[in-house]
């Protein structure tokens, strides 16, 4: 037993401790295929070399979601292998687009962490950055999770609770290098509707909805080389159920948020997240917006549009929180993400 | 609502009217590895760049059915979101072959329009055109749909019927350039039966079937980026049933028909199809063909063949129709093509 | 009927004929992404250039199992397509990584025939040869097969049983040109455990766990281009199940043992195997190991390690075969196979 990794346990973090998560990745063609055919995807953006080019950019880049999946798989063996919850992201920001050929490796520093009042469990924070080839930053955001203790009895750390923006500021976004709207092809993008026509708290319902199998979920989830026995192993749980990985929830949603937002091309912000409700096997998703905010930004023909995107396995559209202010039992997400789109 | 697209309803198309479709698509080694996953495809052509070379081409080209699927998905949310059924194809011809790198996009010309007399919907025939990022095109074919009308009282168009051809000519197929038969290798392709060995009314049981699941059929019909609710929606149909996209159908049925017809390596022409009855998940899909016409091409060592490719989920090889004209309901797809064979 | 192939029996094998098999396959980025799908693939030589280069590769090459796979998918047709049983493997080397845009086709000689004692049967083995574009052998093999015959009146060939070794030697193992594991980054592998962390007899539980389902082995057989009908159709089978390809039982074991063996970077040789018990959807894989044997090799920095691969379907670790000297019913698979591990 000594040889397979038991992940770490709430007392084996230290503040300012940095962890080098495991297994690069080198991405390419191949992945960009699997998650087209993961999930409805189809931003110009990403799909096709020409679009991107006319962009300003030197080639289709993988989609930011590809990027996330493909750094957050890294940090589970070492972050999330004891998780009892994902309970937030923050300060998320897509620095750098990753094409093919690149290949990404992840750092996490441990930056916050609070023992639970019962002794069994603690919150840790890490804020975590993908890397590329060239040790450029991709990506960098923060995620806590609660995190079992090995030893109820290990001492508490002192508690370091990190101050984490609600929002990341408009100003403070990268936009990738070259980046232009100016030639905007609306038919080929297809979707009219620009960055003036969103109005701030305008509600957006995606209609569409995908019925999920474990095939479908397990094929993302280990094409991100993240191994959390819950989503794969049937025997794991009681009830026999695998555990859907929440990233599969973001990128269905995104995807099917196309229909409506098909000019909302790249995610640049995360601004906070929560999977409010598990979802499995034989959910039918679906997905609608909300506008939270809008900025413009330096580059020819980009806005900002900032937007809650939230999925659900059934009920009403533009239903979050009941009266008790919790989370509706059939909505599984709601992300808050800045995404850039043509003005 | 407004700002998501509920396709188009019969009385939005006029004769004429072009429509360029959304999402250009750049293909690469991964849709060629997801299509070999996703189907039994075995024609040597498609799966190894020095069988296309020693054929005369630069590489293996995605197989054509990987054009067909890319140019026909990107006609889906203009032409038959609101489709009833999808009633015919004529004309069709693979005009250039695709290779990775390459970035597809699709235009319809309305191209015919007749309401029903019962006043509720209407048919559209379309020419689609798949052209790639040179403006070449590399794929046309006529489609006809039955489409509902959003208005009941919105006035009938002038009904207009193009005139299409039952059969391509032989003489009007298009031969990839320096497409050359000459240093064939049949061990390699797998059998040895050439252009001669064929006669017109032969027919083949293709022995081989596969169950399908519903995993493969969404993940083969989103790769194409084909957007119909009902082949992803469990909650879309009273029954709860997916409707598998015909195109796998067509797919699966063309990758089975390798066995006995492993040389008939390249659709060139699509004179016709029909999807006779609906494919469900747990269906087992199993294929014949029968030689319908032989013909000379002008390209060294090439012949060309003519083939009905017959899908079914059960009964016997080589029933089709019952008394009453009707397809058999274990006739799946009834699809006319033609193909090159060494001669 | 004459048109497909029907395979051959045991009556058409003769000692030294050679089969030249069909559909040489050209590998991409689209393999390599769908095997990392398909299994918990963590090995980071294959998962990353940046890595490989660090160990004198060109790049990463395709996962061992890929070439493995593609090879022995190409035998299927000619070899067991009439199988009655897989009896086993022997004196496999793999001789030269396989990259990105290698063509692969595959070449067997029969070095053995035994007729059953029933008349109804026979053993056929073969020693298979992959092949890339330039003629080069990157693997063989030696496999044994229970063949039907065709006509049980056949006269029984004379009986010839090729001497097949154990083990290979370690003296003979091929390590890939430039190979070096001097500059090896343990971080970046997973784990820190060397070839002398390892002892003979030594056991590895590797605890994680994977349900199968119905979709994932047939596309992974699929992508293979491995025809036979027991994978695929729910109805060849008397009890309606699809039987799991072997080769998807030896991947999905050999990811799984990432975890406490992720040093065990590439597969240099295969000394035997037996897949103990069939595989079907809905069964949970794990897998544990034993160290067999250690071995030096002339690379820098690279050791060679003997290692024992269990997969089962439940029950404890570590059992393998009862009281009477047969596999456990849960037992997989029992593979023993070389692997190159710093030193």
């Amino acid at each position: 037993m000594a040889k397979t990794n038991a992940g770490n346990f709430f007392e084996d973090y230290k503040i300012g401790q940095v962890i080098r998560h495991a297994v690069p990745r080198t991405v390419s063609g191949g992945e960009r295929a699997l998650y087209h055919a993961l999930y409805p995807a189809r931003h110009a953006l990403y799909s096709s070399d020409e679009f991107a080019r006319a962009a300003g950019l030197p080639g289709a880049p993988m989609d930011d979601l590809i990027t996330f999946h493909t750094v957050f798989g890294k940090t589970v063996p070492d972050v999330s292998l004891n998780a009892v919850a994902n309970l937030g992201y923050a300060e998320g920001r897509f620095l750098k687009p990753v094409y093919e050929g690149d290949t990404l490796r992840s750092e996490s520093e441990v930056i916050g962490l609070k023992q639970n009042s019962n002794g069994k469990s603690g919150v840790v924070y890490v804020r975590t950055r993908g890397l590329n080839q060239r040790d450029e930053a991709v990506l960098e955001y923060v995620r806590w999770v609660m995190v079992r203790k090995r030893d109820q009895d290990a001492p508490a750390p002192e508690a370091v609770l990190p101050d984490l923006a609600k929002v990341v500021p408009a100003s403070d976004l990268v936009i990738p290098e070259g980046l232009t709207f100016r030639n905007y092809d609306f038919d080929l993008a297809g979707e009219a509707h620009r960055w003036g026509d969103y109005e701030v708290g305008e509600q957006i319902d995606h209609v569409d909805g995908v019925t999920i199998e474990e095939a479908e979920h397990m094929i993302a989830t280990r094409l991100w080389q993240n191994t959390a026995k819950v989503h794969f192993d049937a025997t794991f749980r009681p009830d026999g159920q695998r555990l859907i990985y929440g990233g599969h929830v973001i990128s269905m949603a995104r995807a099917l948020s196309f229909n409506g937002l098909a000019n909302a091309q790249m995610i640049v912000g995360l601004n906070g997240g929560a999977h409010a409700n598990p979802c499995f096997s034989g959910d039918t998703v679906k997905a609608w917006s909300e506008v939270l905010d809008k900025a413009e930004t330096s580059a020819p023909g980009v806005g900002a549009i900032r937007l809650r995107l939230v999925a659900t396995k059934g009920g009403a559209p533009f239903a979050l929180k009941g009266e008790d202010g919790k989370y509706l039992p059939e909505v599984l997400l709601d992300l808050d993400y800045w995404a850039l789109i043509p003005v």
